[in-house]
């Protein structure tokens, strides 16, 4: 039976506290968060687990094996960090850390005290993510030509973060799972409409093999999409999370370019228009999937797909991009980060 | 009454046939094209104007007072040069020409000939972008923040240029009829799949006042999506041109957001959801506008909202895409483009 | 304070638990279910209230004001009864008895008895019903024509009621609240694809002044449809319930009809295509809004839009609909049903 | 060489002009129509072929072998009778005639003179319901349990059908197209918001095997749907008209029916939720289509899927539902029609 603590029960730490609470092999003991109206509200079963305003009570308790912090961005490293050194396993909200060296430290701290590192990339254990890179393993997808993701909305602001650091983590989470290229350039090009962080931007990633792969992340907009294309050469999938039964659309469509240096007519290129096909996607609640996950990898070591590792990679994508914004949508490659 | 020969008789041509054929105040007279087989099948009302597959004698006609031009990019500048000089007004297939010195001259010849030179820039003449227009002139919209357009689909690659001249040009065109702010720089990415020219490109073009615009165009997309988002502080407008009936769509949405130093919370930003509006769109065929604008601009010297200068200006703009494309998307600024 | 007890802890169950958890002057004390782990499993806050398996313990309970019954639809007759007998308040889920003179006796218990029954026709409390009877209150949509819903899904089979019970009194619910006119005689036809009860049908209820309205309902559809079609004169209203942000939709489109004898062609009629309006729609859970109403009508008096009187309208339409539905759709005149 | 005359040139016989010029193996050689200004306007390569407003010169032409009617529905029977009697094959607009009597007298006519006679049932020529047709008949959709068609829009009025000869002669032809079940009822409904024909109604055919089918149409609708959901114990199919690329979809939904008498819980009923498969659906324009089945009837003998025994199934429905809808919506038994 794994013990666990949640730090932060804000509106994200609400739905933690619920699914550790019904998670099997798992027991939910302790909730600390430093407002005590917040602690008061944040979950019906309050009388099944102690409360506390005081992380280091976490840190403390002798029946705690493992927290799950969904506290601000900034304070991801110090209290992972700490909770790692106090023999805690960590389950950290995305994105792991503020900085890519806070996030390299963390993985390696992680390693040395041989605990589990996790980060909660939720839409990694999406049954709908879970499926398309299920489709690409198969390689039916043929050479794969561009990711391209909008992510946009309405949406809160982060006090802490940007929509880079808030939205953009989880494309570039997905984006990571799905293809096993490595990015070789990043650029990005943001906006600040309102406040002091950008409220929209735009990150260009290239990869080996002439791979694109573009993220247009907003909290601006008057309509929610939240939509991906993947382009291949024999196949292209839509995945569109918001489609309540059909989230992911496989087309059979493409075009044959016949390379014939003699012709540079209309005729070098055929379009195939061939069927479509939808898979029924896992409805399981990625988060539940990925506590689940967690929970595996601290019992039977099996490791989870958003590891500390995992977790570096999409950091170093995100300096890269934040890097780039604040020097005219330069394109920095990502051998200058390690 | 204005005579009229048409030079290219495929694809747009026979539209272009069509819509002067029909149009009050102007007679069809020739058509001209180097493929007999194309000529013969262009347009069932053959019987009423000559053919010919020679440019030269439509330049040598003394019945035509002006030619509408929809032949290849490559060939737009040196065929609407030759028709100017031989005093013929000219209407041009966009993209105007395929390079900023070119389209510089072209409009250079065009005013020292005193001839009417208009570009075929399309939507300009929809009733959804004329809409939007009378939409932003209102001021209703606020302070204008952003103007995220995509085009994309399995498309017809064009022989002779890349994805950007094609498809982007036309988003060009709209952004810059909408705002009146003055462009500052541009920066480019894209990708070759398939051929010599670029598939699928992101272009992105900073404004004065913060206001930034990002194009997508994509010929290798499994759907087809023409949708362009506006953002503005008091309102938004989404204009999707494959909506049969309500393309446009204008949200009373937005965030009040209360610059207090002292508070970095979430409370800083306020929602406002209000009402949509989906104003009825106009559903004149856009060609048959923009011809009717060519004619009244020949018969009573009225402007029309895609001259030379228009033309010009979107070339600028692809031109300095297109360098930005070929060094590794480095921001260019356009006073280094006149 | 109202005490509130709640009878029947299944699917809706718990959300009438939660709902009057948290509802301002309400405290919930009792939660009853035969089925122990039901019960055990209803709600999170289960320390907040005792539970019983024994419905008499709760009408016996001499600090319950009043019940909110939850179980199957054969039941609703004899436990609000006798609730209302033990002097209990009665919430009753819908539709609120099986039959039209079980519905007349109730409510002339009820009215006897000088409680509250209040019938839980959620969608009559939904931001959007309520919109567009404001709408419909202007009189800017003209005379009104037709009322056409549709309310298909693969949807849960009942055990104990076929689809018109189960699904069309949301419809009928939604129609009587909306329209003034009298409801003059009930057609309907369904189809036992599976089990005992109808799993599809169409009803047709037909009103004075040739208003006439249509229900399709459904549990065999491959995809979920919630959509109402509201035909006026001058405006007409598509009201999507799964539509997240625009549900209620206003179209100011009609004809414009010439009733000239002497001219029978097309031009009798004018089209009129003018703008849409989706006006903003609160969100308030409808629940929690019928569940305020419920305590209104207790603690203040105030009448609810969903009374005794009004489950008596509504079941009176299904009763007529269930009886022409076994005598081969033959339309019924709702005067014989009294 | 088929050479065909075309009678009525307005809306609809401009797209048989051009679709009869265009056929390999026809000639069009003349058109007919009263108004000489519609005749004039009716197609850009009228110098191909004589015009005339006689009728009677048609008929009386030696060098007519065939032709296409496509004048006002009260008009179909007489001028294709004639026609007939004339010698000449006939192609005719839907619905066939405006009666079940006169129906069976053309097809009788028919068969006397052996020459062909075809209805212009156009979406039975659709690639989109030919594709549906060859899915039913593999059998994998299982046992066919409905069909739920929705035909509405803010439509031409015709002067002078109502919207169920007008709209639902759609309908009932692709329905009697898809199933190889006889109808056996027939009950309908409507309204006559505007003018002296209905412009709304509800169409219900009964099927053997309690297959049930029910049509809405709708001249007063402010959006437009044509859709069609066909309801199978194994499979469903969407055919929504409007769609353009994905116009069929296949589920592979539906539910497992445990019919055991002792248990009337909901777990009777399982689930199933799968896959679904939008099979390509090839564009050839279905007039095309239907004309060149129309010409291979003529020269090959080979039969075509809308002859006059089809015409006579789809108006024998028309009249049913006609006479219903004047008798109370009371079911009508289609051997009563014969």
């Amino acid at each position: 039976m794994i013990r666990v603590a949640v730090l932060g029960c804000g509106y994200w730490g609400k739905n933690i506290l619920r699914v550790f609470d019904s998670l099997e092999g798992c027991e939910l003991r302790m909730a600390c968060d430093p407002r005590p109206e917040t602690l008061a509200r944040a979950y019906g079963r309050s009388d099944a687990f102690r409360t506390t305003g005081d992380v280091n009570e976490v840190f403390g308790a002798s029946d705690i094996d493992a927290v799950a912090i969904c506290t601000p961005v900034d304070s991801h490293y110090s209290l992972a960090r700490d909770a790692l050194l106090a023999g805690k396993h960590v389950f950290v909200e995305k994105p792991m850390t503020h900085s890519l060296e806070s996030a390299q430290d963390l993985a390696a701290v992680a390693e040395q005290t041989n605990l589990v590192l996790m980060v909660d990339h939720t839409f990694v254990y999406s049954g709908a993510v879970r499926k398309i890179r299920s489709i690409i393993e198969t390689g039916d997808i043929g050479r794969l030509h561009y990711f391209d993701s909008v992510r946009i909305n309405l949406g809160l602001f982060q006090p802490d973060v940007n929509v880079l650091w808030d939205l953009a983590a989880h494309d570039v989470s997905i984006l990571l799972h799905l293809v096993d290229f490595e990015p070789q350039w990043v650029s990005a090009v943001g906006a600040t409409h309102y406040g002091n962080f950008e409220n929209q931007a735009y990150v260009t990633i290239g990869f080996e093999q002439s791979f694109l792969s573009h993220i247009h992340v907003n909290w601006l907009a008057p309509v929610k999409l939240r939509s991906t294309v993947i382009g291949g050469s024999r196949r292209m999938i839509v995945y569109n999370d918001l489609e309540p039964s059909e989230s992911v659309r496989v087309y059979e469509r493409g075009v044959t370019f016949n390379n014939d240096p003699e012709n540079r007519a209309h005729a070098l290129v055929d379009y195939r228009l061939g069927d479509m096909f939808a898979p029924h996607v896992e409805k399981t609640e990625p988060l539940a999937r990925g506590a689940s996950s967690f929970r595996n990898a601290i019992v039977q070591g099996t490791p989870t797909d958003s590891d500390g590792e995992a977790g570096v990679r999409v950091i170093r994508i995100l300096e890269a991009a934040q890097r780039s914004m604040q020097s005219e949508g330069r394109r920095l490659h990502l051998e200058e980060f390690h």
